[in-house]
C-alpha cells in the first residue's frame, strides 16, 4: 500500500477516541497537531511527539486534513464556528457521533464557509483504532476521500460509501442493528439451551456457524427487495410463521423470554394478513419500510 | 469416509421432506423401504427401486433403522402405537418437527416398548437432502447414534447433540432464531439505507460482514456467560444503550419501522436499571432467562 506518512494532520476533540485518533497517526509517522478545550488531555500525545495548537483556528491551519471527534455536532458547530472564518479551503472530516440529518447539514454548513467535508463513523472501539478491525466509515464528495485515503489509512479499515454525507451514520446504525440483533439471537439461544443444561460455550460455535451462514444468503435475498418480487424458491412465509411458533411455545414452556419471537412473529403476521404469507421472508423489508400504524 | 451404503432402511412418512430422505437413501445405495398412509406418494420413489411395505408393522422390520417423518407427535404415536408390539428392538430416528418435551415424552414412550429411540431435527429444505449442507441435529443415547452415524450421512451433515433427547429442538428453534433474527436486522438496515437511495444489493455484503464478524465474538462472550462475570471489556451497557437510541432516532427520522430498535432498548434498560450499567452486553442473559415480568 503507497501509504503517505509526511503529511500533517489535525485532531480537534481529545476524547477516548479523539487519542486514539491522534496517537494512530502520530505512530505511522504524521507530524499531527491536536487540540482539545482541557488541555491537560493532550500531554501523553505531547510527550509522544504531538503538537498542542493553542487555538483552533491555529490547529486547523497546521494540518492538510483536520480530523473532529467531538461529543456531538452542536459541540462541533460551536468550536469551529468560533473559527468560520478559517475554514476556507480546509479538508475537514468529521467522526463525532450523529445522525444523518445532522451530518448533511454539518456538510451544507461547512462547505458554505469554503471547506472541504467528509462525514464518517467509526466502528470501533478506541483499543482497536490503528489496526485493520477499526472499520471507519466515510461520505461525501469522493475526490476528498481519494486524495487522502493514503493518510487515513493510518486509522483502520476506511471505506467509502458514497456522495451522499447522511450514508456514514446510517451505515453506523444498520451495522449496530445487526451487532445488537446476532447478540440477542444468540442469548435466546442460550437462555434456551440453559435450561437443558448446555452451558453457553457448548452452544455459541453453532450459533456463530447459523448466523455466517445466513448471512451469505443476503446478497440472493437482495436481489429479490431490488426486484420488488419475493418468489418462495427456499420457503414461504406461512411456513416461516409455523415454525416461529414453536419458537414461541419451546421458549414459554422452558420459561425463557419470549419479546423477541414475540416480534418476530407479530412482524410475520402482519405480512401474512396483507397477503404475502405465499411469498419468501425479504417481503418483510414492506413492514420494515414503514412505521407501525396500528 | 467410511460410509455403509448396503444397510437397509425404512422411512415412514413421504411427505416433501420425507420423499426426499428416502430418494437419498436410494441414490447412496441403500435397500429402502418406505411407507405412507396414501400409497400414491410412493410412486416415484417405487420407481427408483423403493419398497412399498404393506404395513407400518412391515416397513419396521424392513430396515436396520427407521426414519419417522410425520405431520407432527401425536400422528407418530398414532402410527407407531397401533404396531406396538412390534417396536422392540427396533432403531427408531425421529425426525418429525415437535419441542423438546414431546421428543423426550416420545422417547420415553419409544424404551417402555423396547424401541432404541434418537430424536432429530432437519435444519434445512427438501431440495437440500443429500446434500452437506442440509445439517440434521440429533440427541439421544450416543451409541445409537455412533452405530448408524454412517447410514446417516447419506442425509447430510449429521450431528449429535448429547444424550438428551430434547436437545434437537432446542437447538432446532434456537438456530432458527438466529435465522430471523439476522434475516430482520438485515431488513432494518436496509430500510434504512433504501431512504438513502442505496439499493438493497449494495448494503447485503456490508450487513454480511458484520453478522460474520460479531458471530466471532460469540464463543469469547460465552465466556462470560458461563462464568457469570461480565467486565465490560469491549463496552458498558450504557454505551450501547446510547447507541441504541441513536438507532431509533435515525429510523423515526426517516421514517422506518421502529419496533426492533425499541425492543433492543427495552431489554437493555430494563438491563441497567437492574445495576447493569457498567457491565458488558451478555449480561442480557439474565433478562432472557426469564419471562417479562412487568
Amino acid at each position: 500500500m503507497n501509504r503517505k506518512t509526511d503529511t500533517p494532520v489535525t485532531v480537534i476533540g481529545l476524547g477516548l477516541m479523539g487519542r486514539a485518533l491522534a496517537a494512530a497517526f502520530l505512530k505511522a509517522g504524521h507530524p499531527t497537531t491536536v487540540w482539545n478545550r482541557t488541555t491537560s488531555k493532550a500531554d501523553q500525545l505531547v510527550a509522544e511527539g504531538a503538537r498542542l495548537a493553542p487555538t483552533v483556528g491555529d490547529a486547523l491551519k497546521a494540518g492538510s486534513l483536520t480530523i473532529i471527534c467531538v461529543t456531538d455536532y452542536p459541540a462541533m458547530h460551536e468550536l469551529l464556528g468560533a473559527s468560520e472564518s478559517e475554514l476556507d479551503g480546509m479538508m475537514l472530516i468529521n467522526l463525532t457521533s450523529g445522525d444523518s440529518a445532522q451530518a448533511r447539514e454539518a456538510a451544507q454548513w461547512a462547505e458554505q464557509r469554503g471547506a472541504h467535508y467528509l462525514d464518517g463513523a467509526i466502528m470501533a472501539i478506541p483499543s482497536g483504532i490503528g489496526t485493520a478491525e477499526a472499520v471507519i466509515l466515510h461520505s461525501g464528495p469522493q475526490p476528498y476521500f481519494e486524495a487522502h485515503k493514503s493518510t487515513l489509512d493510518a486509522l483502520g479499515t476506511v471505506t467509502y460509501l458514497g456522495a451522499d454525507h447522511g450514508l456514514a451514520s446510517l451505515y453506523d446504525v444498520a451495522g449496530l442493528a445487526m451487532m445488537w440483533s446476532v447478540l440477542n439471537a444468540w442469548l435466546q439461544g442460550t437462555a434456551l439451551l440453559r435450561t437443558a443444561g448446555v452451558d453457553a460455550a457448548t452452544y455459541a460455535p453453532f450459533a456463530q456457524q447459523i448466523a455466517a451462514g445466513v448471512a451469505e444468503w443476503l446478497p440472493g435475498y437482495a436481489e429479490q427487495i431490488d426486484s420488488g418480487s419475493f418468489p418462495a424458491e427456499v420457503s414461504a412465509l406461512e411456513t416461516d410463521a409455523r415454525a416461529i411458533t414453536h419458537l414461541i411455545e419451546e421458549s414459554e414452556a422452558v420459561g425463557v423470554n419470549t419479546e423477541l419471537p414475540k416480534l418476530i412473529k407479530a412482524m410475520v403476521d402482519r405480512s401474512i394478513a396483507a397477503g404475502h404469507g405465499g411469498e419468501q421472508y425479504p417481503v418483510l423489508i414492506e413492514e420494515f419500510s414503514k412505521p407501525r400504524n396500528d
